[in-house]
């Protein structure tokens, strides 16, 4: 990545993803909520891995999913997250660096170990996901790079962030330093159980200091606490400038001021995971949406990228990103 | 697993693998051997790993691929391996146990982390591997539980044991304990430049110590120093009770005294990752020979297990093997 060209900082908690295939009758023994992301400690972290079957190591973490799209879609990406000076902090430093992302942030030297998603799919392709945040809850505003920030055509933040609890500083921080620098900033909602922990605030977040709003179904509606997409498409209008709502297999709608569009999902022969689609899809649209392209055709770039994840297991591009956008993109509009 | 029922117990080189897609190029760039396992120090393990693309952590190593199979298989497996109690030590102990497999082997506490094999799969799903040993150094006979290993109706070592220092002396005391016992010892010879690397102590073992041994084409031919695979099988003939031989593709020859069979290969639609075939094969077989089944009956459940593994990516099985070999086999003789 050339610093000149730096697309999209994308802040948000480093951690690692354990994924493991299980049964819904495991889910429920232990008392998990299906396709939701939980909090949990350490001690409930050792006790789920120690009953959870054979896994599968790979870098993982929201916002740090969505910049390692972007970097093999073709776009500078940089990432801000905090890890621990211990193995699997090594892995994610590697793992992020590999896929063309600029990661700068010092390891914490001491405190709890690097964070970890335990990621149990089940047989219809869903997650359900136990997060145990260790190192992230050191990140805060101090490990902000203002002159980074001040670079970046956007700054993207995961709602995740308002979890551990001085991360929230960093990212008033950072919202700040964008928007002195004239820049967008971008929010994704993360998980509706994110929205239910933190409305209030997201909500103020959307309507004053959000450029960009990403957004799923459940999220949105979650937000607004109601029970029809098209009701909470209402609301979310005129409240953010631009806002990126997916639906899964029925697509996106996109709205700026009175512009809307709706853009298709793209085939899938066989989801076999659903992790990062919705980091994915984000990737893509920042691409697009960098690239100076429509909206709709952000949205298409979105799903293609989305696409892509869910036809395989794990949160990050496998197949060549930029090859396969370019090749689906041809055949369309825009 | 019940302890009456310990069919086999491996001994091997407790490991992490780091899968990752390479080009052939890079692979020359790096001075590597294609297809080959090359032990490398901690400090070439830090640059190789600098240099690959992004990774996907699994347990691996050879005998413990071996066992993990076993017991999907529904066998009784054991293994006896060193680790450090570092991250990737406690992903390996978690990933054995979860899979099946008795693992109680105490990590070390000081000296080299756990060991990691550094696996570059091309575009043609041949893997080139780099080991760093680590923590597989400090494996020595004081890790034999020798009660374990006399329970077990086979001891099966992998000749990757002969690289580390001190792990020869176990390989030799538990090799006593189970002919002690009355039981059986297998051989794996593992690589053919593992062969290269302990050629006169290897051919020892076949003659004298071994009762089963594993060898690929490549293999054999290097233990005998012949260029045609017919050659190396007149060889190994008579020199071992029971020879176990694999040719890919070409399927298997088992010899034991005057009586040879001829198996063929499983067929795979797409082979996508060749790591682990010959120790998914050895852990077909061995579920076979202690279920009492006929040599080509074993040889037929080795090949099954193969093509399961290489249908993806990583060593160990994915698949529900007990039913894909029972659904499998029931369309054969024996």
């Amino acid at each position: 990545m050339n610093d000149r060209t730096l697309d999209v900082v994308g802040i948000g908690n480093a951690m690692v993803d354990v994924l493991s295939q299980a049964e819904d009758a495991f889910l429920e023994a232990q008392g998990m909520t299906k396709g939701a992301m939980t909090l949990i400690d350490g001690a409930r972290a050792e006790a789920l891995y120690a009953a959870m079957g054979p896994g599968v190591e790979v870098s993982g973490g929201s916002a740090a999913n969505s910049m390692a799209g972007l970097a093999a879609l073709g776009g500078g990406a940089a990432f801000i997250g905090k890890v621990r000076n211990d193995q699997l902090g090594g892995i994610f430093r590697h793992d992020i660096r590999a896929a063309g992302v600029a990661f700068d942030t010092p390891p914490a030297t001491e405190g709890p170990p690097t964070a970890r998603c335990l990621v149990l799919v089940t047989p219809d392709a869903q997650r359900t996901m136990e997060t145990f945040l260790g190192a992230c809850v050191e990140l805060g505003p101090e490990e902000i790079d203002e002159a980074l920030v001040a670079k970046a055509k956007v700054t993207y933040l995961e709602g995740y962030l308002w979890d551990p609890p001085r991360a929230k500083e960093a990212f008033v921080k950072a919202a700040r330093c964008a928007h002195e620098a004239g820049r967008k900033v971008a929010l994704t909602l993360s998980d509706p159980f994110c929205v239910e922990r933190h409305r209030a605030e997201f909500r103020d977040l959307v309507e004053g200091h959000v450029d960009l709003l990403f957004a799923n179904e459940h999220e949105i509606c979650s937000l607004y606490q109601v029970e029809a997409f098209d009701l909470a498409l209402q609301a979310v209008r005129g409240s953010c400038d631009l806002a990126v709502l997916t639906r899964s297999e029925k697509g996106a709608v996109v709205i700026e001021g009175n512009e809307v569009h709706v853009a298709d999902a793209e085939p899938v022969k066989k989801v076999l995971d659903t992790t990062g689609a919705g980091d994915l899809f984000a990737a893509g649209f920042l691409y697009g949406y960098t690239q100076g392209r429509t909206l709709y055709a952000c949205a298409r770039i979105g799903a293609v990228a989305a696409a892509e994840v869910i036809s395989h297991y794990g949160a990050r591009p496998e197949a060549d990103l930029a090859e396969l956008v370019e090749r689906r993109m041809a055949r369309q509009p825009a």
